[in-house]
């Protein structure tokens, strides 16, 4: 860059990136990420695709689709792109099972795959110009997440919504084609529609902040590509989008070696359908089971630091809550050896074995301790105690998943949706999207699916 | 109210009041502000139907329309309920020439009209259950936006957005008649809707937050129709909408005195397209033009308080920034006698005349003056110096514009639409809405009508 003008904005910078980005600078580190990460969506997608918050946002939204359709994972309806990046967003964070951004606690993918899943199917795209969007829109969204982290999440915004938007805006702004100015005026037009709040995440309204942050994204690209202007300094601006959100937003995070850093890189994969905190609790808890048969178990406790203990340790009241529970993720592992989506649903909620050894859980402080570590300590019957320590989880960046890892999630997640006979062909077309001239079949195969 | 539970949540205490609220409680003076409101909406949205903007907005978002339409407001082109209440808040706030709650500087009814409209005209509903729902909706958003004011718009949230979202949510839901509890979901919903910047208000993107807290606030009822819910402190909880934006939200504002105390009560309308600020200048500056001709004028001096200056002492770049400059404002009324649309056009900015003018103004602090006051002192050739003071201007609260003057403001508008032709029909039809049984005819006639 030595020689060319400095931008003297964030958007600048971001739009000349994503309009300017070439294929082959690409690493194919980075492109497999972004396959991964697509495999882990399309699971997470297809395992819910009846569940009825799915099944109630597509009811409400189909009404107000156009006549151009594409996809909706997992179901023989057709939305517009729209409606089916909308439908789609949510089914794929439903369950908070999708990716994780640790630093950001973004779920990259989620609000970024849909729009450009849907413009691709429309106009006919393939495989390499889909994941080089996506790499794109998912560096934006994790990079302006970056930006004012950790006070924005703090303060009360769901950041895989409120930045999700910048993501989607840029990953479509790509695969339309747009220019530089028209890329920083979608991201200025995206500043107007951030939004989404952590109050909210214990309920069905979560979803909408989500389903969201994908739609208005591609109503910014299309707005910027249609001629709509932003103001320049929409995101970093005195009245513009951070410090309206309450922070001084850290430049540098967004702008400093584009191209050449990679936040996307640092994307990781959930094992357990539980909020990531409590992985180190569920790891923990599968180790001891080897040790203390569930019957023998007189008393556990779980130690963690402030943030396991404030997210964890409170009442269970549906079936939402057990996926940010102490006490549950505990009692499934040890009880079940197993902490998948059937051990967070309706029926292990009420599970009177679950429950019964629920009670038996406390949860305290070990502020020693680093964020996403914890430690059990079980004492049985007879007054033995058996403790365990995990630093580092199954998932995280220390301990990704492998790739048959996420395909053996990829099947699990296929099985819960009915869908498991097509597993096998669906993973091997998304570790082969690279080489795929035009995405409709894999998509019209993942909605025809479940009409048979 | 004496004897009933108190309500624990601003939600749950709005949600009752939509869903209670009886029309013969609501007097005749409330229903007369409502059709005052509703016909200088109609006049602004038909006035700019043909403006580049509005044509933008409705080719983007055209293609994204399900089968069953509405009317677009001085359009042939109709659209579903979700688009044509993006196009119609667009058309109808597009010059700031909408009407304003002072002590929130909140433009009420763009935002809630049009989803009211669109779904009455759907279901063939008639007026008084419009007025009804509207009257609902912009009392919820103006309560909302007074409990974070001045805090809100100050930090860099445009406010007609961000609270517009749920005076939208409000009155679909009394027009979809959900019970209260859903009422109380869907301003939960609309709460992680919730978004739009100061920082844009220069540019198109203001459009984009305007036109979705339109959309949004439909969608958020619907969703609360059909089974999603919200947190229960979704507004003033600790990671709640108004915390999150930055406020300690001032309950009392939302939630006493609901249905004896009206907010909407004192919504008032502009007889300039210009900043509400900008007013006592023009007035001023009118009665100044009868005292020295233009001509003879050597120099304007415009005095008024901080907030004046900081909105208007400002370079001008676009037809936009005329409509927030003490300059331009001061020039046109002085030269022209008049501060109509055209006066504050593209032409305008490059009138000759009009330009060297401007330059004759200059502008100063007097902080003694209240908000919303001007003094404008002149000095003429001669020497000699005439002086005017504004504290109320024409449109203000203490002298707000009558039926009649509304009138020819919505002829003036219909006129600038090229429809002045059914203008006399229009405005008969507005003051008897109350008697009409079925939106559709008044509704139809005002897309028909532009395809003639």
């Amino acid at each position: 860059m030595s020689g060319e003008p400095v931008p003297r904005y964030a958007g600048e910078a971001l739009g000349a990136f994503i309009a300017e980005s070439r294929w082959e600078d690409i690493t194919p580190a980075l492109r497999h990420e972004a396959r991964r990460s697509l495999l882990n969506f399309f699971g997470g997608a297809l395992g819910v695709a009846r569940d009825p918050a799915v099944e109630t946002a597509l009811r409400v939204i189909a009404p107000f689709s156009g006549p151009e359709r594409v996809t909706v994972i997992g179901r023989p309806e057709r939305l517009d792109a729209m409606g089916a990046s909308f439908v789609n967003t949510i089914a794929a964070n439903l369950l908070d099972y999708d990716d994780t951004h640790l630093e950001t606690v973004i779920h990259p993918t989620a609000p970024v795959a849909p729009p450009l899943l849907a413009l691709a199917e429309l106009h006919g795209l393939g495989g390499a110009a889909l994941l080089h969007a996506f790499i794109l829109g998912a560096e934006v969204e994790c990079r302006i997440g970056a930006a004012v982290s950790p006070g924005h999440y703090d303060r009360g915004w769901h950041i895989t919504s409120t930045a999700g938007v910048f993501g989607a805006a840029a990953g479509c702004a790509r695969l339309l084609g747009l220019d530089a100015g028209q890329c920083w005026h979608a991201l200025g037009i995206a500043a107007s529609q951030s939004a989404g709040l952590v109050e909210n995440l214990p309920s069905a309204a979560k979803n909408v902040g989500m389903g969201n942050a994908a739609r208005n994204g591609l109503l910014a690209a299309l707005l910027a590509q249609a001629g709509y202007e932003a103001a320049p300094a929409a995101i970093e601006g005195p009245l513009g989008w951070a410090r309206a959100m309450g922070d001084e937003p850290k430049l540098s995070r967004i702008i400093g070696g584009l191209g050449t850093h990679w936040e996307f890189a640092r994307n990781t994969y959930k094992p357990y359908p539980a909020g990531i905190v409590f992985h180190a609790v569920i790891d923990a808890c599968l180790e001891l089971r080897d040790r203390v048969p569930p019957a023998r178990i007189a008393s556990i406790l779980v130690e963690g630091d402030q943030l396991l203990l404030d997210r964890g340790d409170r009442p269970l009241r549906s079936e939402r809550d057990c996926r940010v529970s102490i006490h549950h993720s505990a009692a499934v592992a040890l009880l079940r050896g197993s902490a998948g989506v059937a051990d967070f649903s309706g029926a292990a909620l009420n599970d009177p074995a679950v429950a019964a050894l629920r009670t038996k859980v406390t949860a305290g402080l070990d502020s020693n301790l680093p964020r996403g570590a914890a430690r059990v300590t079980l004492r049985d019957s007879s007054g033995q105690t058996f403790a365990a320590l995990v630093e580092y989880p199954r998932g995280s960046a220390a301990r990704p998943l492998t790739d048959r890892e996420l395909e053996a999630k990829f099947r699990d997640n296929a099985g819960l949706g009915g869908l498991q006979g097509q597993a096998e062909e669906w993973i091997g077309r998304i570790w082969a999207l690279e080489q795929t001239e035009s995405l409709g079949p894999l998509l019209r195969s993942m909605g025809d699916c479940s009409g048979r």
